[in-house]
């Protein structure tokens, strides 16, 4: 009542549709922010057909920290740039207070590129930890879609929960390694070849990059003869990760990358699973979602006036748990659980 | 109703009573995978005048990978076992397909203590990826303190947001860093300062452990007048946390650090913290259990036949949005949200 906030959804979405970056930057703010309204904002972005035309093409790069993710973001980026095609970039940070500078001195490197037209980039922390994707990073990605840019990179640490999280946002996923990452074999087997359409060995004029190059091909040579003899008859050829050596910070490899990424899109399109992918995504939005606003309603109902430290003074005089207290807050809500019982 | 499982909330519960180790590692397994009735098990513990008396005095320990946390979980361990009480360890492991072999290397040293009689340890993997607790740890250590251990042990990797969470499910916070870890002072700077009862310089023989000590004593004193010139009249009598050197690996120190532990105990309960801290920690709990809840539901709900592929199918055909498709699941279920709204 107090304070009127100069934005509305009608003023940030005909600022997002004149193509203003301040109020993308603004929205981003909303979302990040959860500020009341947020959902209808992006309901309404996604819903205007001027606004949710033609989604951009997702790349997602992950990798181990110090692999040169943020090089290759920033030759990408230069890339498309020259294609003509506007580029948005996330680059979803740690949020370590143990990690060193060498995260936030690629971030300034690229920093550098996002005074060039028909750039933007943002940094959000990662939720929790080293890696995964951020609080409402999804909704980013909307807002990136409806300002129409129709490339969007999508740059995360690869350690725990980050590669599934980014083979769940992205249209391709890269996976980049280095010849120091001796390790490499082990990450192959511990999921990443499921999600991997494109293998960069970065720093490749480092000993020992053919080596690791011919590692990654040799295992997805053994993997392809795994699937594709159990093939379903009339399945879409399989695509085969091609493995791409890179020299990033000298932009050596880049143009072979941006094909490749070209390659897998036209793969993606040409057999449906463009749109299969899109299907799966928006399959997890929902999942996300609903959990999101069943978490916000649960939280509010906490907040009530007098119910949680009700509920503590029971706690105390040992009258109930947090279990049964947080049993009956949820019954209160109507939300109680048939499995659930009260000892 | 093909197969039946041997154990009930009953068996579990008896087992737990009757000192069964056996028991107690089927009911971590059951908590963690969430099997019916493992809240009613949980409820039942807490309830159970016999088990839910004495909780364990709880120690976190957090700090940079390669601080050697696990040596000193180690050393720790074997003193209290030396005081006659029972040990639980709980190990929040990374779970990196990047991370290299130090942090296993570290568990099957601890692994190798696991034999003795009186203590117990188990590893979770860290909910998401390098740090934080692990899904349902709160849950675990409930059934350690049911079980009878007198001193629990939680070791994490600290980065990001592991600090404010194992400070959430610890009485004592232990915050271990080593000479080498040149950040250290970014790291105080960082909210340790804040969540810190104890501070452990480890690997105290190696070159910069007295002038990382001091720093951190520097540090703690500046910290100390910014907040007892605006203390309340009456208020307890600040705890200036220890700096304690220490050699873990050789044992050099853990003496000390048993007695600064002890003495942290003794200064919370003459003034009531350990209290407040039990009080806020059961508020916590009551949250989680709340938002993990309400999450289960909302995903049940999404799992009832035809729901999500219908929802899909509107999606597809541009006549709903996954904001709308959620929004209309959540009201379905009563669960409408005033702030939200429909395009």
């Amino acid at each position: 009542m107090f304070s009127r906030s100069p934005d509305s959804v009608g003023t940030l979405l005909a600022g997002i549709r004149g193509g203003q970056i301040a109020a993308l930057a603004r929205a981003i703010t909303w979302v990040e922010n959860e500020r009341a309204g947020f959902q209808k904002l992006l309901h309404s972005l996604l819903e205007d057909p001027f606004l949710a035309g033609a989604p951009g093409a997702r790349v997602g790069l992950t990798g181990p920290p110090g692999a040169g993710k943020s090089s290759l973001v920033r030759g990408l980026a230069q890339g498309f740039l020259a294609q003509g095609e506007p580029v948005g970039v996330l680059a979803v940070d740690p949020s370590s207070p143990f990690s060193g500078g060498a995260l936030l001195g690629d971030r300034i490197r690229l920093n550098d590129l996002a005074t060039h037209e028909g750039l933007f980039l943002r940094s959000m922390a990662a939720r929790g930890s080293l890696g995964g994707l951020a609080m409402n990073s999804h909704e980013v990605l909307d807002l990136y879609d409806a300002f129409g840019f129709s490339r969007i990179l999508i740059e995360t640490v690869g350690v725990g929960q980050s590669e599934l999280e980014v083979a769940g946002a992205a249209d391709t996923v890269m996976v980049v390694l280095v010849p120091e990452s001796g390790d490499a074999i082990q990450a192959l087997k511990a999921g990443l070849m499921e999600i991997a359409d494109l293998f960069v060995v970065n720093k490749a004029d480092r000993p020992g990059a053919d080596a690791l190059a011919r590692e990654i091909r040799t295992a997805l040579h053994l993997r392809q003869g795994e699937t594709s003899s159990g093939a379903a008859p009339g399945a879409p050829p399989e695509w085969i990760p091609p493995v791409v050596q890179t020299v990033a910070h000298r932009g050596e490899g880049v143009a072979e990358l941006l094909d490749a990424v070209a390659a897998h899109r036209r793969w993606m399109e040409a057999h449906g699973v463009l749109e299969r992918r899109r299907s799966a995504r928006a399959a997890l939005r929902i999942r996300g979602i609903l959990e999101r606003e069943a978490r916000r309603a649960a939280r509010r109902s906490l907040d009530a006036p007098g119910v949680l430290a009700q509920a503590l003074e029971r706690i105390e005089r040992r009258r109930g748990t947090p279990y049964s207290e947080a049993d009956q807050i949820l019954r209160a809500l109507g939300w109680g659980n048939a499995e659930e019982g009260k000892g």
